[in-house]
């Protein structure tokens, strides 16, 4: 096995540099919205999808690929939103096997109270501070990384087969 | 109330970007790590902080720090990380009230056979496809983000007092 190549000082800091700001962004917006709307992370996410969707609903299958969420997880979060009176879930009409989820008027008025708030908090702790080259930068490096995410996913699969 | 100002364009591209790369790497990662090692990427947090630290030992609220992570959530992870026997907990010699995270040699070896999988996995996903301005930027912006938490937390802090 040949040595590993271990991150250099600036690939090293890079990288933290991101963990950091991953994990600490990820807890101060959690945070927020719990503290002001009794919202979590997940619940806002799926909240913001469904109130996006036209007449508030989508498939399963629809807002797990827009979450990037796996069945299970969905299917275990949205039985605790619809507790919650947040979502509700329907047959589909059009297709006997499928269901709809979507948005209840409890989770229409939550969401409409939080996005506002939620997007002051992301300028706050984020945005605001960006350079127009910053922001761009950032985009870019996403792009670069969800391509390359979809690349390791294919050749995974093709492995398997 | 004042008219919230939502993102424009190049904003939102941006916040999307990043919100996607930190979702797409963590499951990345974290699957990696599960799929060869059994360990979690919290596990694997855990036992790299304890592998660099001398002798291999961490008081908690030395790891609950370098993890950013709140006391209940390390305690109840490091219970299911000693259950694994992958951590020991020994009473600290110097503060009776104190206590101290120890290594295993099961998460010592693991941790060593996980690394230099982890770095393989974090260059073939991200550094090895960012340019060294493209490194400095995102170095750049976490450092701006950390700052300003800490700074967003002093202020919700004053106004608790």
């Amino acid at each position: 096995m040949t040595e590993p190549r271990w991150l250099d000082e600036p690939e090293q800091r890079a990288w933290r540099s991101l963990m950091t700001m991953q994990d600490g962004l990820s807890e101060f917006l959690d945070r927020q919205l719990r503290t002001r709307c009794g919202l979590s992370d997940a619940d806002y996410q799926v909240l913001a999808h469904l109130s996006e969707a036209p007449e508030g609903r989508l498939r399963p299958f629809e807002l797990g690929g827009l979450l990037r969420w796996e069945k299970s997880r969905l299917s275990q979060h949205l039985g605790r939103m619809e507790n919650r009176d947040l979502v509700t879930r329907e047959r589909c009409l059009t297709d006997q096997r499928g269901a709809v989820v979507v948005i209840a008027p409890r989770g229409r008025d939550l969401i409409e109270v939080a996005a506002p708030q939620h997007v002051a908090d992301v300028r706050s702790a984020l945005i605001d501070h960006l350079t127009p080259a910053e922001l761009r930068t950032l985009t870019t490096i996403g792009d670069k990384v969800r391509k390359r995410l979809a690349e390791l996913e294919r050749e995974q699969l093709d492995r398997e087969q």
